[in-house]
């Protein structure tokens, strides 16, 4: 079949690999329909050191079950299936405890023998706790809000949830990019009236106002947090819902919260140490929160306002390649001309 | 009047100021009855610059008030009251989210023209939100264990309490200081079950478990966080309440905190940055909170359980000085031969 694989910065490749096949009893493979590049690829994108055997690519995918172990009861051949961006059991307590980014038996895509979603098919581990079966088929125009379920719209949701966001919590979303649109609609979603977005490409933040943004700051830096403190009574908001991971969207976040507020991170952070003394997140008493989403928690709990056409979290997807044209998606994402890219086996 | 004043590292003074007099309607004057020594007066006692016109100290006391001005309804004069380390109106939306460190009109004591509680008197802004009458009289041996309301037993509490102890968290408590012995006792009266206690002072571990803790670490480091998870089924535990403020401490907090856990820290921070990258807090998904405790919002709360003699907490109180000797308190709470040390005018 056909996958993707990353050769270094800029260099993304679609080559030939063997079919997966079922291994464990609780194997499935699955043909994938839709899949999509996250911007957490472009991290590896800009700055992979060059490696000959490449890594393979994407952790957001859905599609139809084609095979399954003997062990697998939950899902069937022939379901159309959405797979979060972390593999798990479902059953352990971290799961339990809808952690399932640390489940004790869990892992994530394109790692130890396990395929990325970018390809044709991709053999899923622990397919009962992984897999949900959609009730759709593989012709629905549901698909690419079905698909945000895989990724950004749970990671958003994280952020908002993390954050402890309600209808008396005011909210700031650092970051236009889907994830931050996915907090935007989330927040909402949870009950927020106020929800600032701070981003600077209109066709996003517009996006971002007709998900539920009700004011959109563009200016960045001390300008940036002026303006939210201005928005806020001069006392920032609640919760910072932080869908970056760079340093200044950190900085950005510090500066904009409310005292007794919570910074919710879910962009993969760039950085290994940030401010948190006295002066920046102890003296206020702020909260710092977030990490890996359990996207597999929130499956069931998002899916029905996708599936009854009240939210449409597909709006993110703005362009669709073929797979063996991926790497133009690559581009197009880090060129900022695509917000989402859609890929198409 | 007698106050105590530091002038730079190790240089503790009792100097001879003005009487403390009401200067707004909202004032009152407390003679001091006790007063204590801080760990974190020890921060000073070790950096602070030499300064010719030196610093008032003390943010720990509780005495009767002597003089009230015209606006105030709460005490009267004869009351024995207990101020909290921060003055606050307690009327404020701030105030009554339970944050009376963020005051809207509030402050610290010794700063903007008000003084310390290392001294026989203090006039204390905002007097109806600020101090709390306690129904004994200033001889009650209750008055030690009351004054821990002052600021460490509500410290410890607020750690315990951000952390989100219950009966289902595992704790595990960093530092072995009269912060940490309170945030031992604070977590055992919010029900949980296993309370590790990392120190490595057998008198003040000794007095941890008789305060609650079930289990005492000496070790530190790699060995001190491979006990810890050992302790805890090799996970961590879901809340660790850091009461030391340095940046060994807070690396071990990283390293004994379950994923999905929280680290709550009460100590005052001495480092600005810290490791909250995906390898320390962001990958499992560990939680950062804490600052300086709202003393205020738990003195009711807090109360009733020392004034029936169901906790103790006065018992962090190892050694008394005159307040003409406080330099002595100083100097043994520096070289540990004290635990806490209390200071009679």
């Amino acid at each position: 079949m056909r996958a993707t694989y990353m050769y270094g910065a800029g260099d993304v490749r679609v080559i030939d690999v063997p079919d997966p096949i079922v291994q464990q009893p609780t194997d499935a493979v699955v043909r994938v329909v839709l899949a999509c590049v996250c911007g957490s690829d472009l991290h590896p994108y800009h700055s992979m050191p060059a490696t000959p055997e490449g890594h393979s690519m994407g952790h957001e995918f859905l599609g139809v079950v084609e095979d399954v172990g003997s062990d697998v009861t939950t899902v069937a051949v022939g379901d159309l299936v959405i797979a979060p961006f972390a593999w798990s059991d479902n059953t352990c307590d971290f799961c339990r405890e809808g952690l399932h980014t640390s489940c004790r038996h869990g892992g994530f895509w394109n790692a130890n023998g396990v395929g990325g979603g970018q390809a044709e098919a991709v053999r899923v581990p622990l397919a009962d706790g992984t897999l949900v079966a959609a009730p759709v088929g593989e012709d629905s125009p549901l698909l690419p809000s079905l698909l945000t379920l895989s990724d950004v719209y749970g990671t958003g949701f994280h952020a908002a949830l993390r954050a402890g966001v309600n209808q008396r919590t005011t909210v700031t979303v650092i970051g236009d990019g889907a994830v931050g649109l996915m907090a935007v609609l989330s927040a909402r979603q949870l009950g927020a009236e106020q929800i600032i977005l701070m981003g600077r490409h209109p066709a996003r933040t517009d996006l971002g106002v007709e998900l539920g943004a009700t004011d959109v700051v563009a200016e960045r830096g001390a300008e940036g947090i002026a303006r939210v403190r201005e928005l806020t009574g001069g006392d920032g908001a609640h919760a910072v819902l932080e869908a970056v991971g760079h340093m200044p969207a950190y900085e950005q976040a510090v500066g904009v919260v409310r005292p007794g507020g919570v910074i919710s991170r879910v962009g993969v952070p760039q950085y290994s140490s940030a401010p948190v003394g006295f002066g920046s997140l102890f003296g206020p008493n702020v909260t710092l929160t977030g990490g890996p989403a359990p996207a597999r928690a929130y499956i069931e709990r998002l899916m029905p306002a996708v599936l009854d056409g009240t939210v449409d979290p597909g709006r993110v997807f703005d362009s669709t390649v073929a797979l063996d044209d991926v790497a133009d998606g690559y581009r197009a994402m880090d060129a900022r001309t695509s917000l989402k890219v859609l890929v198409r086996p």
